[in-house]
């Protein structure tokens, strides 16, 4: 039978937490992060005051996914808010319950930190993981529109 | 002449804050944040670690705006990102720069952060701000979708 664990990650499990976003980024079709921005992920990771946390799905000892996390604010609900900023199963991993045992984790740490909110994005086409999110009982906020501007430290990868 | 100045908060300035809270809450027709929520602000303003700060727009002696804005995280372009929470100008204050004003400021603090991003929303009808994000330099992120599950802690303002 197949053992599965959600844990916070360490800094043995860097080659693997940049497998899965390679993987990710071409899953996504998006532009791959460099080799500078990848040294930067990982010394950010494991740093002092890490920007973000990441916590990792372990399938019979492999790394089968990961997701990435930090708090941001509300300030009309004056609480907290549990940002996901990616969460990902290894294509050969999926189906298995594991994204639900991330979102019950993820839901846990948020209750935890008193968050009146868990938010992220998603791609418009990825309509499985749209109705993975629409099972949970998350909404779109449909009425809002979200804006950037990139600035200038990693130009290359925008 | 007018004078105009932007600076970060200080607890003296708690009830001007909530006033333009209130008055962005109108504006964009959202519930307003009931006492609780107001107090919770104004203590997690002033905290020891505040998971946001606050600049404002001190007009000849004047609150008139503010912006609300932390810190998130790319994972991908592996730098933060000042995302602004809230930005606000009140009406009589409004068409004299102000608005640039802030942004230049934010400009300069999310540099010094060495950040790949400014990010932030509006509501699709708020076509003034949306034209002024676009003369920015600010493009909407079209292909991306937005999802929020509502929690407990404070159910009475979602």
């Amino acid at each position: 039978m197949d053992k599965y664990k959600i844990r916070p990650a360490k800094k043995s499990d860097s080659i693997q937490i940049l497998d899965l976003l390679i993987e990710l980024a071409v899953f996504e079709k998006l532009p791959l992060p460099d080799l500078k921005a990848r040294k930067r992920l990982i010394r950010d990771t494991f740093s002092k005051n890490p920007p973000f946390k990441i916590l990792l799905a372990e399938t019979n000892k492999h790394i089968s996914g990961y997701s990435f996390y930090f708090f941001t604010y509300s300030s009309f609900r004056a609480r907290k808010t549990l940002y996901l900023e990616d969460i990902f199963i290894s294509e050969k991993y999926r189906s298995r319950g594991i994204g639900k045992m991330f979102y019950k984790e993820l839901l846990k740490i948020a209750n935890k930190n008193k968050c009146g909110r868990m938010e992220w994005m998603v791609l418009d086409w990825n309509i499985n993981a749209i109705k993975f999110y629409e099972k949970l009982g998350a909404t779109e906020l449909k009425d809002w529109k979200t804006y950037r501007i990139s600035l200038k430290p990693a130009a290359a990868n925008p």
